[in-house]
């Protein structure tokens, strides 16, 4: 714990729950359902900013108070948004089009201190580069079941997930699904 | 766990164990003591390759079998290689050091297997940017105890760790002890 703040966590992460775990006190999580969808003509690097605000707007509305924290995780690939795979099969084909290849994660987040009003909306951008994956490899993985509930369809603190990964550049815990830095950054700022 | 192997790991770091078992089946650790000197004409960038090779010597003279990793990690900072440190009062200065700064982090590491005689000798290096930390966050962190045993006075792993790092350039796991990515190509080759 490095700040002595409880924050109110609305996102359903179990990963973004412990990252933020590591660095607060204590963490009261909210379920929002925030409805997730985009304009077709956005662009895709400005989607996990918007959703983030929109996440923290629907806080706002539902009366939520304290120091709320939200978020959004887009995994993107030639210009394409990768989503959840809705199955192994799915799973799969995301894992062969990642292989040997960079992509980006950008994750969105909002942090509001209801009490100050002070607000900061703001993102972080990682590159990810994997190495060649064998069909032995992918399949393995799946079989794991961890793709499953992860944009892009791999998380990069799995045993497998870690062997994927030739290097990134940006926040590590980004590609987890929170820039702890840059939050903690926020945290301090909206706190004082 | 991806590769069906029994590893001897010759290194009592337990981030080390920790990375390994991520990966392979099953691991055994035997403890070398190897001569971590170096020659002071030697470049900074070559030590932590040298020594990976002189404890997988050591691990051949003392006649141990299997498929054998050994490993030597370095933090590097404006040409000057950091330890561990030996006391809080050293950690703490380490640390200031570090702060708003990017430093380099090595591993050298060499993979044999002893049946084939196939062995691997390689390196990888990430480039580690460091947020500028307040004297209460080193503070902080220093008190926690987990400065003492790593090279620089850090572990990226830790929740205080989390926050001092603001972006990495390179394989995260290296900056752990081990970069996982590559020695399991390692692995792969020798093994087969």
């Amino acid at each position: 714990m490095v700040i002595d703040l409880k924050i109110v966590l609305a996102s359903g992460s179990p990963r973004r729950k412990f990252l933020l775990g590591q660095i607060v006190r204590e963490i009261e999580v909210v379920s929002l359902d925030t409805d997730e969808s985009f304009p077709l003509e956005m662009h895709q690097n400005d989607v996990a900013l918007m959703l983030a605000k929109r996440k923290m707007d629907d806080a706002i509305s539902r009366g939520i108070e304290g120091i709320i924290v939200t978020a959004d995780t887009i995994v993107l690939l030639d210009g394409e948004i990768l989503g959840k795979p809705a199955d192994s099969f799915e799973a799969k084909s995301m894992l062969r089009r990642l292989s040997g290849k960079t992509h980006t994660v950008i994750t969105g987040f909002s942090v509001l201190n209801t009490k100050n009003k002070k607000r900061i909306d703001s993102f972080s951008e990682t590159k990810v580069t994997f190495t060649n994956l064998t069909e032995d490899e992918i399949a393995g993985y799946v079989a794991t079941g961890s793709s499953l509930d992860k944009a892009g369809g791999y998380g990069v603190q799995d045993g497998y997930g870690s062997i994927f990964m030739e290097r990134i550049d940006g926040c590590y815990y980004n590609v987890m699904g929170l820039p702890t830095n840059s939050v903690y950054e926020a945290l301090k700022t909206v706190a004082s």
